[in-house]
């Protein structure tokens, strides 16, 4: 008997002892020949149709799961986990072997947490390494070992300053090891050629494998995780085959150039392992309710080796991706991100022994003089949240909508050989963006050779190298700031055609790159200022000559804080990724007074951040807990059926025959019905399941003799007189039937509704009056009347 | 009008159009006479009864507060914010002055914020400040201005060594001052004295106060925060006595040297000052679930003055603390608790513009095989929370039921003279518990002047003061060893006796102190070991000779967060707290590994925490979230009425006089009534509050002619013929009922209904069979199935 099932048959043996009873058997019963076979019952012992009992005992095949692209009920797949943890805690006390299988169930939460974090770590450290070679390789090749990165390879060598150590004999460049010239305009043409070429190669790979193995492959995947999260089945979404191809084709699209990053698909790649290890065992495998938690722990896995970010990884989740988050999974995602960020740093893809992608460590305290240049690139921040948005928007529905989209192989080569072609002049771009926001963000020792840190030393200066006083800029830092005010231009500029297309690409990096360019930009501004204009007010309290005052790194994080909280509007979770990476708690303000700016300025123009406008495009069926619903409709006005439509497809609980059951479930394609005591009182008594029922009859019309077209479905509870003359054989189904189906009354109003269906993840609800039933509410009647009440196109919601 | 009576009104409207309402007007409405004043319906235009209307807008005094020690109805609360919201939106088109009104009205949220953040970090820095002095005047004085504690005294002083300055001239002991002697016997036994005579005063004042003004203002006030964030009433627990006096004695208490700290109280102060700011808009003083968001935010505010951890005092609220934590309250909390940070930063009581209370820095990595002590400390903190809760919990149990009860005063003194008495001779006791910590956490630098730090310098070191090797140990460590011991040993004791009494008392710091205390035990001794041996295997791959291998201070940290999350199961937001105060991601992995055992190993003993603790003693009304119910049992096992109980209190549409509603309303205490077509057919149409019904029938008894004892009060929608010869006249009470009560079927498994009880935040709940009313299920009701099945005391539960 199926878990459902012995969930009836208890409310059935509980149900016989209440005084109430005797009016409703009182009713007429004709002609009901056979028992239920509750298999439990004294009565039903005493009638013994032991031989039903077997039949009946038998768990139906498959109806517990649900079909593609519909809607999962949590309160049932909660139920049912709570059914199946008491039947293990019962055997549990039979004996040792039960005892065993029942602690290996209780901790096979933790070990799949601990799989999870493993090999997400080892998958991300694998990623990180193949990416660090073959975007090198775009550049040269390492002689003494192919398979090295330029860094790598030149690990070995003795120089003494970076810019040496950049220009070690091992590492050739491809024009120098073709032409034996590594100067020169005619290498600078081969160089570039290649690159390019290079760049075309591995977006070519990238697209083709994710258009002809795994088309689910594509895009961040945030947004189709946060609908799945949300209790929606996209079928594959989540498979190994899935997780192979986008393992790959992630490192293509990296390496190529594009301006993507791997933290959003990471984060896929992290849920595809989830849901691998979900199917190890039963208790998540077969519910998915909790293979929901499992997967919501694995996407804090994902942001915690994308970023080396534990706590983040944990907030993130929670804050952007997870649905239901209880605080058990709270604890489990931890323990996964943990786990994940350990692995990784025992692979050590960066070769310093830190998690952190991008480590940071600043020398000076900020001043309060500075927030205006920190909330001015909040606002910049909201701006190109904005205005990426927009773009983005626009340009996936162009794509969506006309001819665009039939050539995604040609759109990729394109887009790729645009960035290449315009990315290889200017170092800055040439460069993968993780690198290049790693040298913005960094502060400038007395050791960086970096262009940026080109300035004008004081030859006296014998200060230790972790307190260098401001100083003018020199030439490199003023030819610096030209590139990188083109490089913005560029970024902003292709990023909005890049993200949507047909390969892994994730926006946190590109995003963060934005940022983290202007505000490097504003930092040296400042801090020339500062250092050119120490007599004014502003600068006079804080600034004295000699002084180490302004860090220009710092406003390039506080920039790429703002950027990436203006496209995805994380907050709690943003803040915390950026601590991580400086682990100054002294930069917290900073990034709190961006990260606030950046919301309030976006949210201005619109409060949809990316990953919700890309599930709105795609029409899932997502019902987001940010969203206040505050109309003043009615559960009358949206429920189903509307005054002009037939009315509701229902069952009686003693009238109808196993025929127009099958009609029913052929004319209709509803999940399930309403069952009421009778056409004319219309008083609603449970909801059946459509699966359950076609399983049902299926298996009854097989197996149990006399059930024939003419049979009638009983969903009474009483045990009848038994009338062996009547014809053809009565079909009780009660133990299929839902005897605690979710109510609301038609004067309900719509946002109590509302916040029923996302408190609860409701499927469907039903609509009465007085114990009368109207109608029902499905999660997508909700979804159609939101979209309804904000003008939107109801049409372009999934079906539920 | 009410706000309820415009919902209600709406629906009316609403309900008009409906097809089905046709069945229902077929019931005989015999002698209505009035018309329901709604006010816009057509059909009364008609009618002309324009005299009634008046009264019938007229909002019902007060209808919408709840009693003392009520619970509050969350799904109620939000509605009816929701409709203030669509009010005020409707208006706002009127006119400019409406436009900015509702401007204000969306910017409040962020003004209480603002103002909660600035209050609760001056009044953290205050006390801060206050403490510091307090705490030094009881070993001496300042000269040079006697309101200058120790530290801030010898500020100025010259010397260059922390011992040199902490001896500075301007800074004299009680003996000193008053006999001239700084050293001898008899010195020594004065400042003991004076020392055990400051802490009783300090200690008699706090408890005294306590006692007299606000009696809420003891213990840390988190059980009861979350009780109220749960949706509990307790009057004056938030008020302005509370905080006034909870403020000053929580310095008396700290200063008066007890095993006690002042984060919990923080938390307490902080919501204080959240409830008074909501008083000054409407928006939240009138509105019970948006009060309750404000005051999460609040509770982060306090955390983060608390620790300055701005991010773990958000996680604290959201973890620990709160409720119903909406994302919208995350973001909020969040700036609230920046700006509380920001506001403590300005005052900066340490004197060193540091956020933090115990700032550290360390400069070694940790290695693998250090895990396992760090482990064996997460097993330490596991068995110090299990003895600490059950030892505690002992105790105020038996606080609560002999005599020991009576005399709270007398408790404090005595328990405050052992302190003293033990503590002065032990300089690691003698210090404030923070300054033990502070210490306890640091790594010893070269400058270091603490007898923790006195190794055996080698001669011919000449390496930099953040890099020193390890060193053997110096008497001075062995000495401060044993202190350290009998230290802990005190500690564990006094603290189980201390938390509780009847004085403003937290046990962040005292379970920190204990756990650091053990920790640096644990990490000298490893320290050492390596020193050695450092040919052993373990030490073999790390710890070469003259490298610093071993970092004392963060076993410290590590077992500090271990003891804290055994007593209080924190655990995201404990890792969080403990990494702000480092600000060193590379302890993170320590930190969550000693969290992760300490839970495991206290949840092995006990699921509660010290907080559940107290709640369940004190048998507050507190659903757990975290709880899982896995009983069998049906909502028809909890509803009232029982088989043997008389039947349950309803009203019929129209059938009830004025009388038999009142005689009602006197029998029973009820928060309010089922309404039903009749007592025969016993459908349900909706539900009445018995405050609302009160006030309407006062109201109509004073203002409307010809309502008497035997009026008949009718709840039905229909506007019923006029006869004008029938008497007397009926009252139409629809516009009070609540025509959306929430209803399960008495088959539903209590597992749901719990479920639907904690994410609705439900007061009650009617349970039905077939639209047929059979019971209601409260609040309490649930709670008390929940103890019985957990084989509690199922009496100790607070009315609801």
């Amino acid at each position: 008997m199926g878990i459902i099932g012995s969930i009836v048959l208890h409310t059935v043996l509980r149900i016989r002892d209440l005084p109430w009873l005797g009016s409703r058997s009182l009713q007429p019963l004709v002609c009901v020949c056979l028992l239920e076979g509750t298999g439990a019952t004294p009565s039903e012992e005493m009638n013994g149709t032991g031989n039903l009992m077997d039949f009946l005992d038998e768990p139906f095949p498959d109806v517990s799961t649900y079909e593609d692209f519909h809607t999962i009920d949590w309160l049932r797949e909660k139920s049912r986990d709570t059914d199946r943890h008491r039947k293990i805690t019962t055997k549990s006390k039979e004996s040792y072997w039960e005892l065993i299988k029942s602690l290996l169930d209780a901790w096979s939460g933790w070990v799949v947490m601990l799989l999870i974090g493993m090999l997400t770590g080892t998958l991300a450290g694998v990623i990180d390494l193949a990416v660090d070679w073959m975007t090198d390789l775009k550049e040269g090749v390492c002689l003494s070992a192919f398979y090295y990165s330029h860094e790598q390879c030149c690990w070995t060598s003795n120089e003494t300053t970076f810019d040496d150590r950049d220009k070690c004999p091992q590492w050739q460049k491809w024009a120098e090891l073709m032409t034996g010239h590594s100067e020169g305009a005619g290498a600078y043409v081969l160089n570039y050629f290649l690159y390019v070429l290079w760049a075309l190669l591995f977006s070519f790979l990238a697209v083709s494998l994710v258009r002809v193995f795994a088309p689910y492959a594509c895009g961040s995947g945030i947004p189709e995780i946060k609908t799945i999260l949300s209790g929606f089945i996209i079928r594959g979404y989540l498979g190994k085959w899935t997780l192979l191809i986008k393992t790959v084709t992630l490192v293509l699209a990296v390496s190529s150039g594009l301006s993507l990053g791997k933290e959003g698909p990471l984060v896929h790649v992290a849920c595809c392992c989830g849901n691998l290890f979900c199917s190890l065992f039963s208790k998540y495998s077969k519910n998915e309710g909790k293979r929901r938690e499992v997967l919501s722990a694995a996407a804090a896995a994902g942001v915690s080796v994308a970023f080396g970010a534990p706590i983040g990884g944990v907030l993130f989740s929670l804050e952007e991706v997870s649905y239901y988050f209880p605080l058990k999974t709270l604890w489990r995602s931890f323990f996964a991100a943990l786990v994940a960020a350990f692995t990784l740093r025992a692979i050590n893809p960066f070769g310093n022994s830190r998690l952190v992608l991008f480590y940071v460590e600043y020398h000076t305290p900020w001043y309060m003089a500075e927030l205006v240049p920190f909330i001015l690139l909040g606002v910049f921040g909201g701006l190109w949240g904005t205005l990426f948005i927009r773009g983005n928007i626009a340009w996936c529905r162009r794509r969506k909508t006309t001819l665009l989209g039939k050539y995604p192989v040609l759109e990729v080569i394109v887009i790729t050989g645009i960035t290449a072609v315009l990315a290889f002049p200017n170092p800055y771009t040439r460069r993968s963006t993780s690198e290049l926001i790693s040298e913005l963000f960094n502060d400038c020792g007395a050791l960086e050779s970096s262009q940026l840190c080109d300035y004008v030393n004081n030859p006296n200066m014998s200060r230790p190298v972790d307190d260098i006083p401001d100083r003018p800029a020199g030439p490199g830092v003023y030819s610096a700031l030209w590139q990188l005010a083109l490089a913005l231009i560029f970024k902003i500029v292709i990023t909005i055609f890049t993200f949507g297309m047909k390969i892994p690409s994730g926006l946190f990096i590109p995003s963060m790159a934005v940022g983290a360019i202007a505000g490097r930009i504003v930092g040296i501004a400042v801090e020339q200022m500062a250092y050119h204009h120490h007599d004014w007010i502003i600068f006079k309290n804080w600034c004295r000559p000699g002084a180490d005052c302004v860090t220009p790194g710092l406003y390039a994080m506080v920039g790429a804080a703002a950027c990436l909280g203006g496209v995805t509007r994380m907050t709690v979770s943003l803040v915390v990724i950026m601590f991580e990476l400086t682990g100054g708690l002294e930069y917290i303000v900073p990034l709190m007074a961006a990260a606030v700016t950046s919301k309030w300025v976006a949210d201005a123009f619109g409060k949809e951040g990316i990953y919700e406008s890309h599930i709105q495009l795609n029409g899932y069926p997502y019902l987001d807990v940010r969203d206040e619903f505050t109309h003043r409709t009615l559960a009358t006005d949206v429920m189903r059926p509307r005054r002009s439509e037939p009315p509701l497809a229902v069952l009686t609980q003693d009238s109808t025959t196993v025929e127009d059951v099958e009609t029913l479930i052929k004319d209709t394609d509803y999940n399930g019905f309403p069952v009421v005591v009778s056409r004319e009182s219309e008083r609603l008594i449970g909801f059946v399941q459509r699966r359950e029922l076609t399983v049902a009859i299926k298996t009854a019309r097989q197996k149990q003799d006399g059930v024939v077209s003419s049979s009638v479905v009983y969903f009474t509870e009483d045990n009848p007189q038994v009338a062996e003359a009547c014809d053809p054989q009565p079909l009780k189904l009660r133990r299929i039937l839902n005897l605690s189906p979710f109510t609301v009354t038609d004067h309900t109003p719509m946002e109590t509704v509302v916040d029923i269906f996302r408190k609860l993840g409701l499927r469907q609800c039903l609509v009465t009056r007085s114990g009368r039933l109207l109608g029902i509410i499905t999660k997508k009647d909700v979804l159609r009347h939101m979209a309804q009440m904000m003008n939107q196109d109801p049409e372009s919601i999934m079906f539920n």
